[in-house]
C-alpha cells in the first residue's frame, strides 16, 4: 500500500473561502500529484462541520464538487484525530480489496463563526459533554489541568513549556503553507496572555482553516504506508489512572510500529500532536523519545530541531504550521510524504526515509498512528 | 463474513435516557446475543451528536462506556445513511484482515433539544448548506418539492401517498420496539396537518431516539453478509438531472446485489428508507420493485404487506417503527437478521432467507445497501 500523491492548502483564516473550496483544492492537487483523474472512494476526515459550517454529509459534498458523484464517500470523525482515523479507514478500504484507489481528505473550516465562544464550544465536543463540559470545562481548561499537574510533578518552570512553541515557530517561519510564519522568543512566550492558567496563548495551536489530501493505492511506487494503528482511552480525565500518561498514544504507536516491523529508534522524522505544549511533551514521552517529565530538554537542546538527531515537526507542527482540526492528521501524512520524497523545501530533513505520525483526539482519548517508508 | 448477534432499543422519545445509555444498551445486547464479551474495534453510525447532544468523539465515548477503552473506535457520518455506512466500514475492517470481530453501533438521540427548530436545522445539514439551506430550504421542504413533482408527473392523488404510511403504521402496531404503535386509516392520513405542502405530518417519519448494534465477524455461523454497496449523488437537488430518480440508490443496490450474486427478484424481505412517503416510493422504484410512478400500487394492493409476495418493512419502517437517523441503517440490519433467524415475532415473514436493505442519506445523495443471507 502506498501514498502516491498529496495535496494541501495554506493554513490560515480563510474568510473568503468555503469548506468545500479548501477541500476541493487539496483533493485536486493530490490527484494531480498522483497523476490520476479519479478514485474509487473518498474518506473525509472532519470533526466540526455540523457545528461550525452547518454542513454534514461531507462525503456527498466532496464527491459532488470533485466531479466524482457516484463513488462511495463518507465522513470519519474521531475528534482531533479525525484525519488520521480517515486515513486508517482508507487503508482498510484498499486492503479489503473493495477499492483499488481511494482519496483521503482532511478538512476543517473554523473561521465561519464570528464568535470565538462557538469555536471553543465545538472543540469541547471532543470531551465528555455530560461529565466535563456540563460542569464548565473547555478543551483548553482540560489541557491546562494536565499542564498544571505536569509542571508540579516534574518540577518544570514556566520557561520549560516555552521551548517547544519557540522551536515550532522557528520551524514554521520559512514553511510556505504555515499559518504562523513568525519566530517567537522566550520573552514573547512568557508575555503572551494566560488563556487558562497556567496555559498561555503561545502554548496553544491557532484556530485556522485548511485541507490536506492523500491518494492511497495498492502500488509499488510512491511512499509505502508501512503501518497503521489506532487506539482509544477513557474519554473523561477523571476516569484515567494517571493524567500524565497517554495509553492510547502508546498503544496506537506500538500497533503501527509493529505492523511496520520497526522501532521508534529507526524513525528519521516524527510528526507529533502539539495542540498544546504539554500535549507535545506527553506525545514525545509516550512514543519513547524521552523519559516522563524530560521532553522539554529535547526542545531546549535542539535535539528535535530539523538538524538534530530526532527531528520533530520540522515544518512547525500544530503550534505554528497550524491545526485545522480534522485536517491535521492528513497534513501530517502529507508533510512526511514530502520529507521522504525530498521536496519538503526549507524544512527538509536530510535523508529522511522513515516517518512516523501520531494524531491525537480529545485529551488523548482517540489516537491514530501511521508509519510511512520510502522505497 | 457474518452478523453473529444483534441488539436494539425501543425507539421513542427517551427524555430520561442519554445517547450513551441507549448505545450501550444496544451494543451490550448485540455482544450478549453473539455470546462474546469484547470486540476488536467499533464503528459508530451517527449523524447529529455534535449539534443535538454537544458530543462528538462517540468512538471514544462508546469504547469507554462499554468497558473496551483501548480498541480502535470511530464515528462514521453519511447523513441519514450513517448507520449503513458504518456497517460497510465494519465490513471492510474485517475483510481487510486488520480485525477479526467488530461492533457496529448506530445511535441518534434527537430529543435532547427542546426546540423542534433545532432538530430541523440539524437534519438540514444533510442538504447543501450554502445553496439549499441558506435560501431557506429545510429537509422536509426539499422532500415536499420532490413529492409535488412526483404527484404531477405521475398523476397521483392525495390518497395515493397515504397507502404506504397506512401500511407502515399497521405493521408497527404489533412491533414491540416501534415508536408509533397505532394504526391509521385514510381519514386520519388526510386529516393530518400539512407540514410542507403537499407533504403531511403522516408522510414523515417521527423524531425519535434509539440505538441498534450488530456484531460482524469472519465466521461460518450467523447470517451471511453477502453483499455491500455504497454510492453518492449530487448533494443539491438543483444539480440533479431528474428529481424523480435516485441514481445513488440504483448504484448502491446494484453493487451490493452483484457482490452477493443475486437479483432483486430473489429477495424475500426488503428494508427501504421511507423517511417520507415519496422517498419510500422512489426507493422501491429505484431497486426495481415498480415502474416509475407505480410504487403506490404495491402499497394499496398489499403486495408489500407482510404476507404479500414482496414484503417491505414488515416491522413498520422508518415511518412507524421509527427513524433515529444514524441508527436507522443498523436497525434495518437487525430487523433483517431477526427475520432470517426466525425471531421477528409478529412481523415475521414466512421463510425469509434473503434480505436486502437500502439506507438513504440526504435527498438520495449518500446511500448504503446490504444483502443478508441465511445459511
Amino acid at each position: 500500500m502506498s501514498i502516491t500523491g498529496v495535496g494541501l492548502t495554506k493554513i490560515g483564516q480563510h474568510w473568503d473561502r468555503s469548506l468545500r473550496s479548501l477541500a476541493v483544492e487539496a483533493a485536486s492537487r493530490a490527484m494531480e500529484d498522483s497523476g490520476i483523474e479519479g478514485v474509487d472512494a473518498i474518506f473525509v476526515g472532519n470533526m466540526m462541520s455540523g457545528l461550525l459550517n452547518g454542513q454534514e454529509n461531507l462525503g456527498s459534498l466532496l464527491a459532488d464538487y470533485l466531479g466524482l458523484a457516484g463513488i462511495p464517500s463518507v465522513k470519519v470523525e474521531a475528534a482531533c484525530a479525525s484525519g488520521g482515523a480517515a486515513a486508517v479507514q482508507g487503508f482498510m478500504a484498499v486492503k479489503s480489496g473493495l477499492f483499488r484507489r481511494v482519496l483521503v481528505v482532511g478538512v476543517e473550516k473554523m473561521t465561519d463563526m464570528t464568535d470565538s465562544e462557538d469555536v471553543s464550544a465545538a472543540l469541547a465536543t471532543a470531551a465528555d459533554a455530560e461529565y466535563e463540559v456540563f460542569y464548565g470545562a473547555t478543551f483548553v481548561s482540560l489541557n491546562a489541568l494536565i499542564m498544571r499537574l505536569y509542571a508540579r510533578r516534574y518540577g518544570l518552570s514556566e520557561e520549560d513549556f516555552g521551548y517547544l512553541p519557540i522551536l515550532m515557530h522557528s520551524n514554521a517561519s520559512d514553511t510556505p503553507h504555515a499559518q504562523l510564519r513568525f519566530k517567537i522568543d522566550m520573552e514573547r512566550y512568557l508575555g503572551s496572555p494566560m488563556i487558562s492558567d497556567p496555559l498561555r496563548l503561545m502554548d496553544a495551536a491557532p484556530v485556522g482553516d485548511g485541507a490536506a489530501a492523500v491518494v492511497l493505492e495498492g502500488s509499488d511506487s510512491g511512499v509505502e504506508v508501512a503501518g497503521v494503528g489506532m487506539a482509544t482511552d477513557q474519554i473523561a480525565l477523571h476516569s484515567r489512572g494517571d493524567l500524565l500518561r497517554l495509553p492510547a498514544v502508546e498503544l496506537a504507536a506500538r500497533r503501527a510500529m509493529e505492523m511496520a516491523g520497526i522501532t521508534q529508534k529507526e524513525v528519521d522524522v516524527f510528526q507529533i500532536h502539539d495542540a498544546f505544549s504539554v500535549m507535545g511533551y506527553l506525545n514525545m514521552e509516550s512514543i519513547g523519545l524521552a523519559e516522563p517529565g524530560r521532553a522539554y530538554i529535547l526542545a531546549e537542546s535542539g535535539e528535535i530541531a530539523r538538524d538534530g538527531p530526532v527531528p520533530v515537526n520540522p515544518e512547525g507542527g500544530l503550534k505554528a504550521r497550524g491545526h485545522p482540526v480534522g485536517a491535521t492528521g492528513i497534513y501530517q501524512l502529507a508533510e512526511l510524504y514530502n520529507q521522504i520524497v525530498g521536496r519538503a523545501g526549507p524544512s527538509q530533513v536530510e535523508g529522511a526515509k522513515l516517518g512516523f505520525a501520531i494524531n491525537v483526539g480529545g485529551t488523548g482519548s482517540n489516537v491514530a498512528a501511521v508509519v510511512l517508508r520510502g522505497r
